[in-house]
């Protein structure tokens, strides 16, 4: 290929400040070191933690960075000693790791891999702990060891799910983040069995796909509850039977369930990364067995309280990071999924726009009606 | 027999109003109702639950009252209906109820029995809604369906399992709750594994009960903290492996287990009833699959703790009534393993005094040196 070895320059929104709008840049990639490999990103779609971070609330964010995490594209070259992909193969980048030989991925008991976390954690690349990026020479961080919201990105080989290369890319872009997350939490986390009564705390994406996990896994009810009273028509299509809006009610959210079903939900989800409601969504859990799973992201510094007789009368408390899905060896199953139309992607999602004008992508997520909005990165 | 269907008038210590002593009193106690058992009780240890009521800081105590729950002793009489036990059979009185019929019995997931609550936790019988104690015709409540600081005490039928009758009732008295209760977090709430790291925090009776029931379950290190240096050479041996006192470090303590565990432990139980202990509990659990069990039972109206991003990353917090020991069913299984010396029991009992001398055994249970102190009723 041409451009193996070299830097590459292409287009990439930065951001160089908290708050303060992207910009679309013409960014210096370097080439791939050992272990990394180099991806063209097609599609990008944006997802709350690139907001989070964006906004500067982040006290890890680092910033000139380059965000992004859910995306697909095609390998335009590996670095030294990659051998598990190879130029021109179809990939979701994965924020969550996976190198088969850590503790954490051979204890069997999590999908949270500790091989690169050093130093995706603070913006660069294992090899050299440096970034891939720059601009005019000065360096941009890199973001969650992905930086999708780029032309040309750098990963480290352990976070690239090699694909299907029949699936659409513009699609399958959200198998990096939020659909699996939901998904996941419900199969690998909460393990929801046929005949379960769930509760769904926030109906965005992650939401959705906790409903489209529980239907799937033969929940009897499954109760959405979202202050957006517009979310409910969507909601149905995921599989959610029935809505309760908080707001419609006085007495506390996590009563008005216990009463709703004869003394609480087996399985609880927070979509919603609101620490109240995290603790109502415990507290809305049946005494004796309700687990409760914590999905969504709070902000820094903040923290979730109940009383201890919660957890002594048998509810269990959780959370969950990509849904407990392995992601080199599952997003590839999937794909896969999804070509088979076992799971839901398009329905996801709502708006699509180009890589330039990121910067309404990022206006759209905050109004109701975006889901998911993906982003055409080559345009 | 003489006294049955009669009024038997028998000592009993009465709590006549909290933080007083009690007052070993004649007491009326009316003959059982159908389905209800009453019991001869020949010795009963005391135990915190008791001594919590006792304080008045139970907003749900209620006095006067009678009362204990860790007990063992020979039915008596028994009312209407009553099939699974008759007089002279040996039992220990269950505060957690089995009836094998209701939503929490049927559901096989907690051993919660939901049949008697509602009158166990207002200190009456289900039958009338009234008390079986009376002193001079003023009734006196009932305490956790059990009342063991008496005589004779009337139960539920599902609140008494019956026993070998060639089991030492001065010794297996303690299967009614402390040592139940530690094992059970480790064998039925967090289903320890061989090889596991586990830390206890709090070496008493439930604690080292838990350490028993961790290197049954061939748990390979069992990291002991108390801020009391004298528990440890009991602590050994009950299977602690080492010790650690939070005092002798500048470090919080979760921090101090992180760094001796190279990044946690894989099982923790808080076994106090301190909820800034039960935060660090959950804290010292190993990212991605370590489980914290709450079993101390903290005062009320306290709340306990964390950041979200704890459970996010893995851990799992829960709590354990009973050990998760389905009552009726497990109580007479764990009497058969202590005939077979498959589990301690004596080695809990620190002290030894007679019903009469109640006021002393409530002091002592605040020392240091004593685990169980059993009281023989009968002299
Ligand atoms: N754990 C993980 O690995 C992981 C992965 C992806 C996303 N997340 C997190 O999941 C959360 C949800 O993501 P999303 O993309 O679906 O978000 P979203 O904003 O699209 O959806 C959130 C929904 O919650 C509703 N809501 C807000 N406040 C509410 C309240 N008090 N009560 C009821 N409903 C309320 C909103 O109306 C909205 O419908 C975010 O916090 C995100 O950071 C976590
Ligand atoms: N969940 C249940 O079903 C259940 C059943 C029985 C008992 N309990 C509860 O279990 C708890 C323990 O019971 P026990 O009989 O073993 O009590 P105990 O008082 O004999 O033991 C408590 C131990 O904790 C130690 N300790 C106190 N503060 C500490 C601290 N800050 N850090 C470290 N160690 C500290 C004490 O020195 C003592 O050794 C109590 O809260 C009791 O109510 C719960
Ligand atoms: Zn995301
Ligand atoms: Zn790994
Ligand atoms: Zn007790
Ligand atoms: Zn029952």
């Amino acid at each position: 290929m041409a451009t193996h070895g070299q830097v590459i320059t292409c287009k990439a929104a930065v951001a160089w400040e908290p708050n303060k709008p992207l910009v679309i840049e013409d960014v210096q990639v370097a080439p791939p070191q050992a272990g990394e490999v180099r991806v063209k990103i097609l599609f990008t779609a944006l997802c709350h933690t690139d907001a989070y971070t964006w906004s500067g609330k982040d006290p890890e964010g680092l910033f000139p960075c380059i965000l992004g995490h859910e995306a697909a594209g095609i390998v335009e070259s590996v670095g030294e000693g990659v051998t598990e992909v190879q130029p021109g193969d179809h990939v979701i980048p994965c924020y969550q790791a996976e190198c088969k030989e850590c503790k954490f991925c051979k204890s069997g008991k999590t999908n949270l891999c500790g091989k690169v976390r050093s130093a995706t954690g603070v913006g660069v690349m294992m090899n050299d702990r440096k970034s891939r990026f720059s601009v005019n020479g000065k360096p941009i961080y890199h973001f969650m060891g992905t930086s999708t919201f780029s032309q040309y990105t750098v990963v480290h080989d352990v976070s690239v799910a090699k694909i299907d290369p029949t699936a659409p890319l513009n699609k399958v872009c959200l198998l990096g983040c939020g659909v699996p997350t939901g998904l996941g939490a419900v199969w690998n986390t909460a393990k929801v069995e046929a005949g379960s009564i769930v509760a769904i705390f926030g109906l965005g994406t992650v939401g959705l796909a906790v409903a489209e996990g529980a239907k799937a896994a033969g929940a009897l009810r499954i109760i959405g509850i979202d202050i957006d009273p517009k979310k409910f028509d969507t909601a149905k299509n995921f599989g959610v039977t029935e809505f309760v809006n908080p707001k419609d009610h006085e007495k506390p959210i996590q009563q008005v369930l216990v009463d709703l079903t004869d003394g609480g939900v087996d399985y609880s989800f927070e979509c919603i990364g609101n620490v109240s409601v995290m603790r109502a969504a415990l507290e809305c859990c049946h005494k004796g067995w309700g687990t409760s799973v914590i999905v969504g992201v709070a902000a820094s510094g903040q923290e979730i309280s109940t009383r201890p007789f919660q957890l002594v009368t048998g509810r269990v408390w959780k959370g969950t990071a990509f849904g407990g899905f392995k992601s080199r060896s599952q997003v590839p199953w999937l794909v896969e999924k999804y070509l088979k139309k076992e799971i839901k992607v398009d329905e996801y999602i709502t708006h699509n726009l180009t890589l330039a004008e990121i910067n309404r992508a990022f206006d759209l997520i905050h109004e109701g009606g975006c889901l998911r909005c993906v982003l055409d990165c080559q345009v």
